[in-house]
Parts: C-alpha cells; sequence; structure tokens
C-alpha cells in the first residue's frame, strides 16, 4: 500500500476543496486534494450557479477565472406576481451585482489553476475510511488503479459533497443534524433558444412557481415547480412549453428543442457537527440549501474562507482558537442562508394544501417587499451576498 | 315602530363606526351609529392599543384624543432571542414612532368627541336584521328599552367587529373568506408592578414567546405562547411568574399581584366580500388579526380613510368610483398586514411539533432582520404603520 504524508488531505474536488487547496498553498501549507469522480465527469456535469460578487472576487484571486469573461453579470432579477413584474435592482440598492456562471465552468477553471500550481490533485480516488481524526488523522481507500492508499494528514478536511464520507467521521457515534423536505420539486430543462429574459423572472403565479433562467445566447435553462414524483420524461415538449409559459403571463417565451430535462428535489440540511478534532466540513457536506436562493456554492466558499484561515492559524501559528471558533462562526452564515433559500422558496411556491389565506398572505409578502425601498434592499443583500468573513 | 331616516347607518361604536361618523360629518353628511352594547360596557373592556403615528393624527383631527398624554410614545421594541437583544429604533430608522395607548381610552376620547359633537349615537341597540343593501338599505332591530326600530339609510356600514351582523347581508347567500387558526394563543395577564422595561420586548425563547409590555407606572401588562385549550385559572401566580422569567433571560421581571389573566386565541381572517351594494365592511368586521403585530385597531383606522372618503364622493358628488374601488384598495393593505402580523407571529413563536430545522431557522432569520439595516428598516416601516391613504 502507498502510503502518503501531507498537512491537510482534502477529501472532494469540487468548489470547496479546490479553493481550499489554493487558500492553503497561499499560506505555505501543502494538502493533497481527492475526488472519487474522473476529471471528466467533474467538468462536464451541468450545474447552474449564480455566483455572488464576493464569490467571484474570490475566484478572481486565484487566477483564470472565466466568471468575468465567460459568466455574465445580473445586475437584477424580476419577481412577478398578480401579473405585475417588479425588478430588484442589485446596483441601486446595494451596489453590487451576480454573475451567472455555471457551476462546471467555475470548477474546469479552478482544477486548471490548482495544476498549474503544482497541486497534488487526484481524480477516480475513492474514500473508504476516515481515521483517527481525534488525533493523527489518516484517510484511506482506493486510487485510480483499484490499489489501496493511505494519506497520513494533520487535518482532514471533508468537502466531498451531500453523500460526504467524512461526515461519518465527524459525526461521530451517530449522524446528527437538521433536515427538512420540501413538498415540491423543480422540473428543469435546458433548451436551444435564445433568451427569453435579460434576467432572471422569479414568478409566483396561480398555477405555481417558475424560474427563467439564462445560460447563453443560444441555450437557456427554465424550471417550474412540480411534484417530487414527477417522472422527467412523462410530460411532451408542448405540456412544458405550456406549463412554463402559463406560469410567466406577460412574457412571450422562445421556444425551442429541450436538450436536458430533470427533476430537482427540495431539501435543506445542516450537520449536526461541523468539526470534530483535526477534521471539518466544508460545503454541501456540511449544507443543503434548495436552490432557489441561489446559495449552494457561495455558501461553500464562505465556508471555506473561514477554515482556511483557521487552518493557517492552527497549522502555521500553532493557535486552536480559530478551529475552535470555526463551526459557530459558519453556522451563523448557513443558518441565514438555510433562511433566505427557505424564505424565497415559500414566498413563491404554491405548497399542496395550500389555501386562500396562504396565497393571498404571500401575494401580500410580495407586495410588502417590493413596495419598499427596505424590503427590496433586505432581499438585495441577501442574494448578492452579505459580506464574506475570514 | 319607530323608523327613522338618515344618509349613513353605522353598525357598530368601535374605532372604526365612531371614526367614520366623524369624517362623514366633516363632509356635511348624516349618520346614526348604534351599538348592541352600553356605553359602559365598550369603555371599561380592557383592550390593548398600539397606535401607529398614523393613527394618532387621525384621531388628533377629532379633538379631545389623550392619546398623546395619557399615552405613551415608544421610538422602538426590542427583539430579543438567543440570549441577545436587538432594539429597533423607529425614529432612526423611519422619521416615526408608536403609542402605547389601550382601546378603550381611545374609544372614551371617540365617544365624548362625537357627542359633543352632536352625533346621533345610540347604545344597548340591537340591530336584527340588515335589509335591501342592494338598493334601498335598511336596519332593524330592537331599541335600548326593547322596542323595535328600523333605520332606512342611504348607505349601511358594518363596523360591528368579529361577529358582524352586516357581514352576513353583504356575504350574500354563503359566507365567505379566508382563515387561519394558529397552533397556539396568548396567556396575558395584568398586574400591578413598576415596568420591567421602558419598551415592548418581543422574545422568542427555547421554550416559547413571551411580551413583556406596559400599561402605566403602576400596571403592566405580559404575555407569554400557551396551548389554546390552556385554563387561564390553572395556572398559579408563581408559575405565570416562573413561565414568563424563563423566556425573557437578562431581564429581571418585575413582580406584583396579577388581578386579570385571560387566553387569546391567534386568528386570521379576511372576509370574502367588503362590499355589495349599498353596505361596506370596516374594521374587524372584515378582518381578525393575531395581535402579534399590533395591526387590529390601526387596520380599522386605514378601512375607514378609504371608506369614508368613498363615501363622500358617492353621497355628495354621486360618483361611484370610490366606492368601487374601495375593496381592492383595502384589501391591499388588508393583506400587508394580515402577512406582517403572520410573519412577526411565525418568526417569534415556538410552533407545536416544530423541530431543529424550524427553529435554527428562525434564529438565522432574527439574525438576518436584525443584522441588517434594511431588514430593521423592513420591520419598522410595518410597525410603525404604512403610509395612510384616502
Amino acid at each position: 500500500m502507498i502510503v502518503d504524508r501531507t498537512r491537510v488531505a482534502i477529501v472532494g474536488a469540487g468548489p470547496a476543496g479546490l479553493l481550499l487547496s489554493h487558500l492553503l498553498a497561499e499560506a505555505g501549507i501543502e494538502s493533497i486534494v481527492v475526488d472519487a469522480r474522473s476529471r471528466a465527469e467533474i467538468e462536464t456535469t451541468i450545474r447552474a450557479g449564480i455566483l455572488e460578487q464576493g464569490t467571484v472576487e474570490v475566484l478572481d484571486g486565484i487566477g483564470g477565472s472565466r466568471a468575468r469573461t465567460v459568466g455574465h453579470r445580473h445586475d437584477g432579477i424580476e419577481l412577478r406576481f398578480a401579473g405585475e413584474g417588479h425588478r430588484i435592482d442589485f446596483p441601486a440598492l446595494v451596489d453590487r451585482s451576480v454573475w451567472l456562471y455555471p457551476q462546471h465552468e467555475a470548477l474546469k477553471d479552478l482544477i486548471a489553476a490548482r495544476l498549474a500550481a503544482g497541486q497534488d490533485l487526484r481524480f477516480s480516488t475513492t474514500v473508504e475510511g476516515v481515521h483517527d481524526i481525534e488525533a493523527q488523522p489518516r484517510i484511506t481507500g482506493a486510487d485510480e488503479n483499484g490499489a489501496p492508499f493511505e494519506i497520513r494528514a494533520d487535518f482532514v478536511v471533508g468537502g466531498d459533497g451531500s453523500r460526504s464520507v467524512v461526515r461519518r467521521a465527524v459525526a461521530g457515534r451517530r449522524e446528527t443534524g437538521s433536515f427538512r423536505e420540501y413538498p415540491f420539486a423543480w422540473f428543469g430543462v435546458l433548451c436551444d433558444a435564445p433568451p427569453s429574459a435579460s434576467e432572471l423572472i422569479y414568478s409566483n403565479s396561480a398555477d405555481g412557481f417558475a424560474l427563467i433562467s439564462q445560460r447563453s445566447d443560444t441555450v437557456q435553462r427554465m424550471y417550474f415547480q412540480c411534484d417530487p414524483n414527477t417522472d422527467p420524461d412523462a410530460l411532451s415538449e408542448a405540456e412544458i412549453w405550456e406549463t412554463l409559459q402559463r406560469r410567466v403571463p406577460g412574457t412571450r417565451l422562445a421556444e425551442g428543442p429541450i436538450f436536458q430535462r430533470d427533476v430537482l428535489r427540495f431539501r435543506s440540511f445542516v450537520a449536526g457537527e461541523l468539526r470534530r478534532g483535526r477534521a471539518a466540513l466544508v460545503g454541501d457536506a456540511a449544507h443543503t440549501v434548495p436552490p432557489t436562493g441561489a446559495k449552494g456554492m457561495n455558501l461553500a466558499v464562505a465556508d471555506v474562507l473561514l477554515l482556511g484561515d483557521a487552518l493557517r492559524r492552527l497549522l502555521v501559528e500553532g493557535d486552536e482558537r480559530g478551529i475552535d471558533a470555526y463551526a459557530e462562526r459558519a453556522l451563523r452564515r448557513i443558518w441565514k442562508a438555510q433562511h433566505f433559500s427557505w424564505w424565497m422558496t415559500s414566498m413563491l411556491h404554491a405548497a399542496p394544501g395550500s389555501d386562500a389565506f396562504d396565497r393571498q398572505r404571500q401575494l401580500g409578502e410580495l407586495r410588502s417587499v417590493t413596495e419598499s425601498e427596505a424590503g427590496r434592499r433586505y432581499l438585495a443583500e441577501a442574494y448578492t451576498g452579505w459580506p464574506l468573513e475570514r
């Protein structure tokens, strides 16, 4: 068995793990990043992405980020309800913007930058065991050839997504956490068509929620609320367009061939423990948010900034205080983001079994928020991202 | 049978009916106000009251209002959670304040002012029938001596509270509306004690909600969340104080003899129809809000300003457009207020069956609101009252 030794073993080559390896290298701390997936799989699994301005600025610092060139800056979103469209003007409200830049594109940038910097980055490498995290941690598993490996480290970080292996070790005897399953899902499509709108439209209609999003000049991404048990293949293209069209009254959608369709279930999750001894969790390993608030990747970046600094203090200065405070500090933002995601979800979707009171209250809420400069700004602050801390 | 004739028959001598009679008199429109209760009953039924600044200004215009002298101006409230107190500073945020002035005191002022102005105001007069509202309305019933009476009018207004008789006539064949019953209530006490705080404290504690309020230098009003089926007499004074004290950690409550206790159930209601032909509803006859947002009397005043102007246009100028628009215009504010009341309720109370996710999300929401100037201002705008329209 091959045994390696590093300062920080990072499980998961997603945005969190890759960014962390960069921040550690900046601090002179060696790390190894492993991921069970192949590089091609990571780079081609299409995932949406709305990047907060702070996230874009962090990616700028790594070098090679195409978020500002290939991605699109969005200066607002529209909230549509009761036949009215209300723009939330981000620069006017909070002097910030967001960038529409798919996550797999950001991952291409990050992987290229980390490899160019000489990062030890191992794809198709499966972690099966996380050991001794209270003292001298090790991870074990199988490398790209199926051969067993072991990596000994001073610290193990789980950036290995919602089915995290590291999370089980951090949880100890029994995994705990806060979980919420929502009674609806999004039916998402990718289609060949020109944009129907220049910015995202979040529409609360009497028939349910729809989101008109964009991908490029020729490919669009749209979603509509559906039952979580919907079979993605059960609807004809005509039915999909009819459903979408009915839910964004006032906009004539530019239709085109649909080449991908999927049903995204809505879940909220926060792990009960974010750190134990010499191991910690970041990103989806630590939390899941429903997509309505567009917080997934941004929250991972916020976790990593806190953890990167805590590990620098621990491993360079021998100061435990940063790592001891990590979970509590990260959780403050995580729960604000969970609330924001829940709020956007509950304000815009028709919950099964909801009645006239729920419906009218939703419209009363949407009016309260959009009619008030403070309400719009409160929403814009959260959407474009609260200030990042280190 | 005595038959009277007037322009507007107003059922209910609450804040809505009395204020409307004043506005109509200002416009030269004669009205008769009837109420099933005696004057003494109206003036001594203790009801809490937080008056928006706009409400206080409207009452100023009637003459004799003691809201600013006997009432207390409050320049903020405190939101308390997770051991932290966060003040919402109204003047700094929205340049407005609210007044703590019990509703029955405001009613004393209104009754005195209306009688001094020569208003035909009939107590202990029960309305049993509301007739012909599509054409030439009449109300019938029994006067203070039990003798039948009839009042013929050009318009009938129901300001007769949550069990409104006029509402049944306005609803037509079948009463409709949006209704919500909440799974908790407030246990309210009045006690002889000095104030424990100078402003209201809305406390979200792990044990449930509590509200520390004031009445005077020697009498205090406090509430704590309880099961709606709680027997008000089931708790000892010691148990009441222990419950209250545990729910406002950080404040040492000044205790004293409890001389009144009651259980207030939480309901939201909006009538399906606010106007039909020559009849309309205002105040509690049109809607009920839970007390958390302190919107009850303020919403009645907002209704009446709209209806008063609509009736002036109808009865003086013969213009139907104001009355035709009344329901839609009133409902915009009503549903914003319903939302605000629901929001304050859901943000601050522990719902039965709520889990760790709900609890942490609530704290995430309270942090989001209180850490953000925009969030605090959004709340303060609603609490101190959106601009009044006519």
